[in-house]
Formats: structure tokens, C-alpha cells, sequence
């Protein structure tokens, strides 16, 4: 029998999934042209629409946050669109690949990893270029642990040039405010395996009016991704293909958990756990990837690895002395730093385990922490 | 809290699932780029690798069926590419809609629904065109309860032309034979929520040398299903994005149990009950639609309504009345025939509980069944 030991899972998800979600999930296997299927899709996208704060069309998608990241590219671009990127890290990276992989002409505006997109920048970028048509952005860097400035670059991309945005929310939606409404944002892509704990597998994407007229006349191969399809079933209650049900019943627990407790306290939980984890990583004489705190990130911290420290060892000594699972660097920044995922299902305590493991850790491996 | 109650459900996927599989489901979360992950997803891919019959490559992707028969067909194929389709009911008509979303010029070479494909037939379309590239196969026709002669067609296609062959094999692999390399197919797609009793969320699929060959010069773009990027992954014992981990715990165990019955008696169980379900319905005095038996499938069995009842009315009254769940037509056998799933978990006397139901509600609906 497959038997895994709970751990202090800090990876920037998957996070641990809270025990009446996983009982949510063992619910018996329905027939997903069924009635019960309608009720369960029906409610779970009026109060994902509730957590998303849009009167948009939103769809569940049955892939991880990249699959509803490439939904969010070939329902609304075509091949030779110019698009402006902007990125700081491996994510928003990524984002242009997909985007190129698809034919898109991206104009790349990168910025330094661990620094925050300059809404400024993007601002120059759009006047100096009228031909484009799209901006991709990424709310949350995982990958640096920055928030960028989305309000921001939503007010130059919407308010004064008009263009289309498309946002990877994936490690910020349900965690950190994001008003899709409010802001004025297209496309709004996010994943189940973040704030909203449960399992990977699901992902939500949100389509303004304005996605949907890009839509029409958008030329970018799709089947699987096809939201005009999602759209066409979702009237019916289904879903073009066969979905994940057994997420789908954690998805719906999952929501009520966090409607019940109200996004307000789900920000303030996250903020508060954030600010907890910077204080206590800074006490012990480490350093914070990110300079300006303005922007640092309340679902990830990235910690920089002193000199001298081994940081793959530095994480194997975590995970195989301290039940702590940290995250690595990625790209450029591997070896550089380690992340402490405090998203979704986190407590104090569970940090305050990190900070004390860290401690011994360090110690052991010649740095001696505060 | 939600509470689905558990029903007799015969749907051809999502079936059942098994309370051991279930429970492997529940195991914590873990980081899918560490060495748990490393362990589960080696294991579970040459694992599946026995049930393919294949050493080919072979791949877990997050997404349901489709999604892998879309990386089946873009990491192939390239716009323009001729490919010859063979279809006799809706899931072949939605792997061509599949293909020509992405520019495939598609032959379509069309049976009636509820017949098989022809081997001849296939054998004289690859002699009329020599441009053709690639041949599109559905092996068990979910829609109609026909498994098309996959060994002879392939023998054709392989043997005789040497052309690309893709099939799906959602509703067939793990229940009814598929020698993967000893019927020499090229690239072979299915699913979770069949014959391995895992919920819906996790498709596999396998890439021949050959189908490697044609990946280099294929052109159509992809991203989320680019198989040159899990290949890459998996070497680390990673995928290119968050996957499925809870129902990769679930085929984890699925995977165990099948191997343990071995693959023949598996084969031999839904001979067994696909056989029971054929005779069970034509003992009430009904008529299934496949004409030839030699090809009536062993996981789902469509029955025709008779004149004057009400197919939906059936359907729903096996629903409320007697907690048996029955599929409907599709496509353009909707309200003319209904369908039993008998694939993955099923036991005889679900069977005999449909058939004892179905009496019952046909005697109301003003059929006398024998």
C-alpha cells in the first residue's frame, strides 16, 4: 500500500490538502452528463466567479495552471499578434514561450528576478509600440517570490492604451487580492492547487466581454482548450470532455471553506502568515531575495543562500532531518536561493517549524543563524 | 458537507472506484519536483509501460482522454499533413475535428454507426493516395459499443503502407487486448477513468521510434502536451507542469492491482461480463445495435430503444427509481439507443441489477420485456 507521512510541505504548491477537501474528493464517481454533475459544476463556478470577484464567464478546466495559461493565449491571440511580456522570473518566462510556441510576435520586457515589473516600463513599451495588441503578465512570480504591481499595470494596459490582459494568477488568486472586475483584467488564469487547496489538476480561467470579441476572431489552433466549447457545454452543465470529478468535489468544498471564512480574512491570513515568515527568515540572518518588502510576495519566500552554505544539501538535510520540504531555485536562480511556500493550508506553526529547522540546519552546515 | 450516494453507475467512464484506490487517493500531498514524486511516477510509467504491452515511450499526462490525443496528433503531425480518419461514431468524428482544428487535411473514411471499420477499405483509401501520412484509429467506439479490428488495421496500415498510426484506445486499453508493439501501433492514448477504475484527470500515452521520427519534423505548435518537454522531465522523474498527484496515487495502486490479476484475466473478466450484458439484454427481448457480435465491445454495449418508449424518460426513471445510472446516446443516436458501461470496476450481479431494473422500468414505459 502507498503510505506517505504527512510532511511540513512548504513547496508554492501543491500545499496540503485540508482533511474534509480530501473527504470531499473520496465521494463516489457520478456520470458527468448527469444531473448531479450540473448541480456540482453549476455552483462551483457562481462561487469561483464570487472568489475571482467577476461577473465574467469562467471556466474549470480539467489541467494544471499551464493548460488554463494556454487557454488564455489561443481563445484570444493569433499567430503574428504582437504581444508585450513582461517578466521577472521563470514564470513569466514561461508564459512567453507559450505564447511564442503559439506564433504570438512577443516583445519581451524583462526585468531583474526578485525584482517587481515597473508599470512605468510598460507604459513606455505600449506608446512606443501602438501594434500591440495584448499584455501578458504574471501576478505573482513563484519563482522570486514578487507580487508585481498588477492594479498598476492593469490602470496603464486598460486605462490608458486599451489592450488586452492576460493574467497568470496561479499562485495568487484566492491568496492575495485580486479584484478581476475591479482591475479590469481579460483573462484571468489560476489553479486548485494553491490557495484554494486542493489537489492539482483543476485550473480557472475568467474571460471578459472584450477576451471573448478577441476570441472571434482569434486564429490560434485549439481543441482541448477551447473555451467557446467549454462555454457551448457549461450552458448544459458539462464540460466538453470528460472532467476531473474527483478535484471537482474538493474544489467544491474548497469554496464554501473559503466564502464561509470570507476573501477578506483569507488576504489577512495570508498577509499575516507572509509577514511572519520574512520576520522570522530575517532573524535568523538571512537574506530576502526581494529588497523592496513593498512587494514581496505573501504565498512564497524566496531566501537567498548564504556564501558557503551547500543549498541542494541545505534542502535535503530539511527534508530528511526536519520534515520540512523547502523548494529549490529555478533557472538562473537555482542554487542561489530556496523558496518556503506559505500559501493555503499553512498555520503559524507550521512556520515556525521551518524557522527553528532552518536554524539547526544552518548551524550544521557552517553558517550560524541568529 | 457533500454526500453523493453511491449509485450503480454504468456510465462507460468515469466507473467506479475501488475503496483501495480511493484511499491511495488520500495520502498527503507531496512536492512533485522531490524524491517521492521521482519514485511514483518512475514506477507507475513502467508499470504502465507492462499494461501497454510496449517498451516505448510512454507518458501521465494532466488532462482527461482528449488531451492526450491531442499531443497524439501535434506532436506528430504538421499543418497540410494528409491523414487518413476512419470513423463510425462520434469519438472518431472527434478525433478528426481534433486534427483539423490543428490543419491535418483529413480523409474521412466513414462506416455507419454501430458497424466496424473495414481493413479493405482502409487498405484501398492508402493505395488511392500515397501522400497520406498518417492513419487516425479509434479502437473501441465508446459511442456505439463497437470495437473496430485494430489488429487488422494495423496490419494494413503498418505492414502493407508503413504509415504513422495513431489510435485511441480510451475506452479499450486495460480491458480488451492492445499489444501496443505487437500490433506495432505508433502512438496509443487512453485515459484513468476506465478500465484502470482511477477517477477522471490522468491520460497516457505511448511514442513509438517512428512516432519520434515524425515528432522532428512536425510542426504544429504545442506547449502544455509538448512531448519532447515530458521526455525531458521524466528523465528527472519530473513532469513539465503540476500534475495530477492525487490521481497518480490512485493509478499508483490501480497499476499494483492490475499487474497482480495479470492483464489476461483482466481481458477475460470483460470478455466475461461484456458477454453476460449482451446476453442479459437480448434475453428482455431487446435489440443491440451492433449487428455482428464478432465486434460488439466488451466495455460498453448499446442497446436500441424500442418503438414507442421514451429514451430519456428510461433513463431517468433508472436514475430516481432504481439508482442504476445508464448512458445515452450521441450525436446522432441520441433517443435512439441507451448505454451500459461494463468496463474497470463492475461485477455480474451490476449487471444482473441493470437488467432486473431495466424489466421493470420497460414494463412501465408500455414494452412487455421477455
Amino acid at each position: 500500500m502507498l503510505k506517505i507521512s504527512r510532511q511540513n510541505l512548504r513547496t508554492p504548491g501543491p500545499t496540503p490538502v485540508p482533511d474534509d477537501i480530501v473527504e470531499a474528493m473520496s465521494n463516489p464517481m457520478i456520470d458527468h452528463r448527469g444531473p448531479e454533475f450540473l448541480e456540482l459544476i453549476s455552483e462551483s463556478t457562481e462561487r469561483l466567479k464570487q472568489v475571482f470577484m467577476t461577473r465574467n464567464d469562467l471556466f474549470i478546466l480539467t489541467a494544471s495552471g499551464t493548460g488554463a495559461l494556454e487557454a488564455a493565449v489561443v481563445n484570444t491571440l493569433s499567430p503574428g499578434d504582437k504581444v508585450l511580456s513582461v517578466t521577472a522570473g521563470s514564470f513569466g518566462d514561461r508564459f512567453i514561450d507559450l505564447a511564442q510556441a503559439y506564433g504570438a510576435d512577443v516583445q519581451r520586457l524583462a526585468f531583474e528576478w526578485g525584482e517587481p515589473v515597473d508599470p512605468d516600463a510598460v507604459r513606455k513599451a505600449l506608446h512606443a509600440d501602438p501594434a500591440i495588441k495584448a499584455v501578458l503578465v504574471t501576478h505573482n512570480e513563484t519563482s522570486t517570490g514578487v507580487t508585481h504591481p498588477l492594479e498598476q499595470i492593469a490602470a496603464v494596459v486598460k486605462g490608458e492604451f486599451n489592450k488586452l490582459l492576460l493574467v497568470d494568477a496561479v499562485s495568487s488568486l484566492a491568496c492575495i487580492p485580486l479584484p478581476v472586475d475591479g482591475w479590469d483584467c481579460d483573462v484571468v488564469a489560476t489553479a486548485s492547487q494553491k490557495g484554494f487547496m486542493v489537489p492539482p489538476g483543476l485550473s480557472f480561467i475568467s474571460m471578459s466581454q472584450t477576451a471573448w470579441q478577441a476570441q472571434k476572431s482569434s486564429t490560434m489552433p485549439r481543441f482541448y482548450f477551447d473555451l467557446a466549447a467549454a462555454q457551448s457545454y457549461l450552458e448544459r452543465g458539462q464540460t466538453p470532455f470528460t472532467p476531473n470529478v474527483a478535484a471537482m468535489y474538493g474544489l467544491w468544498k474548497a469554496l464554501i471553506n473559503l466564502l464561509d471564512e470570507g476573501m477578506e480574512s483569507v488576504y489577512e491570513r495570508h498577509a499575516r502568515i507572509g509577514q511572519f515568515t520574512r520576520d522570522g527568515v530575517k532573524n535568523l540572518g538571512l537574506e530576502l531575495l526581494v529588497k523592496d518588502e513593498t512587494y514581496a510576495s505573501d504565498t512564497v519566500t524566496a531566501v537567498k543562500i548564504p556564501d558557503g552554505v551547500d543549498g541542494s544539501k541545505l534542502r535535503q538535510l530539511a527534508h530528511n532531518e526536519e520534515n520540512v520540504v523547502l523548494a529549490g531555485g529555478q533557472g538562473k536562480l537555482s542554487g542561489h536561493i530556496f523558496r518556503i511556500g506559505h500559501l493555503g493550508h499553512v498555520s503559524q506553526q507550521d512556520i515556525e517549524e521551518v524557522l527553528a529547522a532552518l536554524k539547526r540546519i544552518l548551524s550544521k552546515l557552517g553558517f550560524s543563524a541568529r
